[in-house]
């Protein structure tokens, strides 16, 4: 079993109200990678540049994940700077290095051409499109995007959602491809582009999923202590797309537990700067918060009310 | 079976991006009463003006709740004037006409010392201490309050909370009590200040609810189509003490229904302006909330993820 990631890999210099981190790991595919490396093996595409260091391949080697496909250019690796508001759910961008990044263009090595599932994280939905055409059709394929690309490349990312399962979206973005004000109706829009799944990412409210005539709403997992929000939607993808690909299933009983995974994972992610909670999280304390998890959100609908 | 609350009647005239509504019935006791009131008979102390529309007299009266508390004194009702953002999750006040309720000495009728359950709607927290100490020791004590009182009368808010079994709070007043960032730590730090139970109430992120080592988290209704979201929280508050004082029993898995019943509420009161969506309301529509409500939740834990 394995999942393919294509995305970035950073150097994330980031301030909040709970600290500084100046040039840590981050990424969309690191996030990915180290959140759904418990439940399957990860292979990664993306680009770094001559000056990343050697310790990040280390850990990440260490993870298991499959390095075959980072490509190591000349140049300097894709800097992000931000700073965060004191709730931590605004991120503002202060500085953006593209650097190697900014010419992507993923190259698979043959060992990639099968792979189970497939998570296409937010890169511009050309590059997505090539991906996939650069692999045999995996059984389960997610994507992710942004503002960006909604309104720059509107008709690259609605080619891109022909052809895939799942798309993890937050709620600002689903309002801005849909032009629809009410979440459900976003959700009923987005399905009707494709995807037979859409993950709505809302944050501290925990995520919704919906697919036609169905939908699954679960809260975050709200003992956690947030210290840096970064990274939670990739970590909720990572959890979400390795439980499923671990299931070997995609019925919608095992995607709804697979966003259960997700939220859990974000959870983690979210209590340390940079990857840190990630690098050192084990499989029992997934398990421990799963079962919390279920703990905290479950009561007897029995008797009725009335 | 009876619920008392003390509040606020209030004509509203609110602006948002869904429109406009001129002098609308509002206040919390009358969002209270008419979530309430589909559970339990309610009784109302509140005061309005002499210009307080017939028309609203009657359709409180219709819904069978108890007027005998509600002082009508020479002189203009109280008018709040707000409009919301975009999302409807902020309120900006831009004018507020306080006239009778200015001067609001509640004074309980005799035949409301006897309730089996009491809300204390956000109002001077030495206005909800009198009422206390005007009623037999109710078996359940709800109150509710707001930054104002934290802010200006926290000696009184403090006072109260040692009095009372549930404290309503939202999440920004709950940080501005404690002075702590984190939910799971505002709620143990208010447990400490004496009620034995407090809901946090989250907005379109739905509702927490805290014992000593017990938490239950619960998301909105999400279909609910937000039109206005005036009254929520009070909404959230009647369906809540509702149902506690219709089960005649507040045992944890007790409350963990109400707070779902409230969330309930509040998703139904929010889909109109003013009470309009409250005042229309049948127990079948609440049911069938109920039942879906779960079904959107639900998900299997079993087997072990690992």
């Amino acid at each position: 079993m394995s999942v393919l990631v294509v995305g970035s890999v950073a150097l994330d210099t980031i301030t909040n109200p709970f600290g500084t981190i100046e040039e840590g790991l981050g990424g969309s595919a690191v996030y990915f990678s180290l959140a759904a490396r418990a439940f399957t093996s990860v292979k990664l595409v993306a680009v770094v540049g001559t000056d990343f260091p050697e310790e990040h391949m280390q850990l990440l080697r260490d993870h298991g994940v499959d390095l075959d496909g980072l490509k190591v250019e000349t140049g300097n690796t894709f800097r992000w700077t931000g700073e965060y508001s004191a709730d931590l759910n605004m991120a503002r961008t202060l500085d953006t290095q593209l650097n190697v990044f900014a010419h992507f263009k993923p190259v698979l090595p043959p060992s990639y051409r099968h792979v189970d599932s497939l998570f296409l994280a937010n890169i511009d939905p050309h590059l997505q499109r090539d991906v996939l055409a650069q692999v045999d059709k995996p059984v389960f394929v997610g994507c992710d995007t942004m503002n960006f690309w909604i309104e720059q490349k509107r008709e690259g990312v609605l080619e891109v959602l022909k052809l895939v399962d799942v798309l993890f979206i937050n709620e600002d973005e689903a309002r801005m491809l849909t032009g629809m004000k009410h979440l459900f109706d976003c959700a009923q829009a987005i399905l009707a582009l494709g995807p037979n799944t859409v993950a709505i990412k809302r944050g501290a409210s925990g995520v919704a999923l919906f697919q036609q005539d169905r939908v699954f709403v679960a809260p975050v997992y709200l003992p956690a202590r947030a210290v840096d929000t970064t990274g939670a939607g990739d970590s909720f993808a990572g959890g979400f797309m390795g439980f499923v690909t671990k299931a070997q299933d995609h019925s919608w009983e095992t995607l709804k537990r697979a966003a259960v995974m997700g939220t859990l994972l974000a959870s983690l992610n979210i209590e340390s700067f940079s990857i840190h909670r990630l690098h050192t999280l084990k499989q029992t304390e997934i398990m421990e918060r799963w079962l919390e998890f279920q703990k905290m959100t479950e009561y007897k609908p029995e008797p009725a009310p009335f």
